[in-house]
């Protein structure tokens, strides 16, 4: 009921409809349609109530609602079934047990807000209301526990794209799946899989977007590193449209890693990339040293020339150094 | 209460104490102590009635009770939480949600029987009530995702080790981790992570253990290739003291891998294995060959000879063949 008089509102373009065409119409009283609007201003839609004239709809929600996702959703996979929360401690750990629970693959998970965000090796991911995009996918691919590594990569690619087509802005990729724009992260990706020895079960593939966040609002020591799309374009950022594209863009590249395996992926991926090309410093696991970021391979790890000849990095820290340091 | 009227029971061992004196040393009606009796007699106590002379224990139960774990533990990491149930879908599922909520390392779930009992690539484990040991353990290990195949290894020269010590069987490991009694499988082992490309999450270590199924009651296809401990040893076997030394022995190797990494458990295993020195058929996901199983390597991966050369075998089916077609 609440949808079709959302939709009745929609159809009128901001015009105005009375309460009585509404009740007429729906079959309801003058008083549910009054309390439908008022969940609906709940909502996030700006309505505008005039005693004579009625309602109008001025603006529409900003709020990742799954009705807004699905009607402006562009897939066949990703998005069929949509858990929406107003906060939630992680959209991986949700996903997570929805995956175990059996729910269909391209099942999502997105929230207003984390209370407990969580980026790559338990750090925190700065996660205020309304503000990102926190999403979380569950794939169940038909790869080896060994590909896992070039979902991520692929994962980066659809993302890169998608925010590169809303905003126009020009952001790269920092290996393995960071998205940089003008040297700031403004994306974080968290890919975990479940998986037997043989056989991946599922995997969950978290996006953490930095949209309209203002500059001074992020805490003191992201400052410096982090920036978002909005603040970067100069003007605020469609959330929901931003969504239903990286949806689309994930699912075309997800499809034709299936047909084709992942060396287009890998392509795209060395063509966004920040990192190829440049000095970096890795902090790895047991050891850290520096080197030119030449190439990744064919499991997506990244090759680092070094004096001492080729290095491989699967895991770990990989810091780009400023070009004048170079 | 009722633990404590069980604990009285026990120090009987076997005598009978009146009603009347359980309810003056416990401070509650005989109609509760009735109660609590009754209960104790659902949970599987065989408890004697006698109007006069009052109660005695004359068996304890043979269920996977947490009160029973709890007494006969030998561990400090393992078992310090039990999860319980009469009847789950699959012990690893309950244990996957568990630990993606954030249960301690150590968390066992344990039930007396299945409903959807599963093997390695989703084959189902036949799963009867109360006749086998279905098991599952959480460890969090500071391990890479790489090396997750090792700790299926691992579990198995566990299980092994503690079957034999409790049966007197010459069990032996089929690669990577059956448990074979004459050529015959007792056991399966399930092992899941859960990980990021850089850091395991958890891993769940799933055991079934067929304990004291009687020959004939195996589904047809099952009937010739499985069998369980009670029918090699014509006698029944107590599931909660095999129990209580596979979490020993599970946290024995466990601390002493985190301690000395895994060449030990590998040299154990290589000791326990029945693959190596055998002719087999591998049937991987993308082809098919023969040759003799010669080692392990370091990564816990099967090193067969062939006449084309060494294949390394880190995933798909292998089958023993018999000895006369060698």
């Amino acid at each position: 009921m609440r949808t079709a008089i959302l939709e009745l509102l929609k159809q009128k373009a901001g015009e105005y409809i009375s309460g009585e065409d509404i009740s007429q119409t729906m079959k309801v009283s003058r008083t549910a349609v009054w309390k439908h609007i008022r969940t609906l201003k709940q909502d996030g839609y700006a309505i505008e109530s005039h005693p004579r004239l009625g309602y109008a709809l001025r603006k529409n929600t900003d709020r990742l609602l799954p009705a807004e996702i699905k009607a402006n959703l562009a897939c066949t996979v990703l998005g069929q079934e949509i858990y929406y929360f107003n906060e939630i401690d992680s959209t991986n750990n949700q996903a997570k047990k929805l995956a175990v629970d059996g729910c269909p693959e391209g099942t999502i998970v997105v929230a207003e807000a984390q209370g407990d965000g969580r980026g790559r090796l338990s750090r925190s991911w700065f996660s205020p209301y309304g503000k990102g995009i926190f999403l979380s996918v569950v794939l169940r691919p038909p790869f080896s526990p060994m590909e896992a590594a070039k979902c991520t990569l692929m994962a980066a690619v659809a993302v890169n794209r998608a925010i590169n087509d809303v905003t126009g802005l020009g952001c790269g990729i920092k290996w393995p799946n960071d998205i940089l724009c003008q040297d700031r992260k403004v994306v974080g990706i968290l890919t975990e899989m479940s998986a037997e020895i043989d056989a991946i079960n599922h995997i969950v593939i978290g996006i953490g977007i930095n949209v309209n966040i203002d500059q001074q609002d992020f805490p003191s020591d992201l400052a410096t590193t982090a920036t978002s799309l909005a603040v970067a374009c100069g003007r605020p950022v469609s959330r929901i449209k931003l969504l239903s594209i990286i949806l689309a863009e994930l699912e075309a590249v997800y499809t034709e890693v299936k047909k084709s395996g992942f060396e287009p992926v890998l392509a795209a991926w060395r063509a966004q990339s920040l990192t190829l090309g440049r000095k970096v410093n890795v902090h790895g696991i047991d050891r850290n040293f520096s080197g030119e970021a030449v190439d990744i391979d064919d499991d997506g790890a990244l090759l680092i020339k070094t004096p001492q000849g080729i290095e491989r990095v699967m895991a770990g820290d990989v810091s780009i150094r400023p070009a004048s340091s170079s």
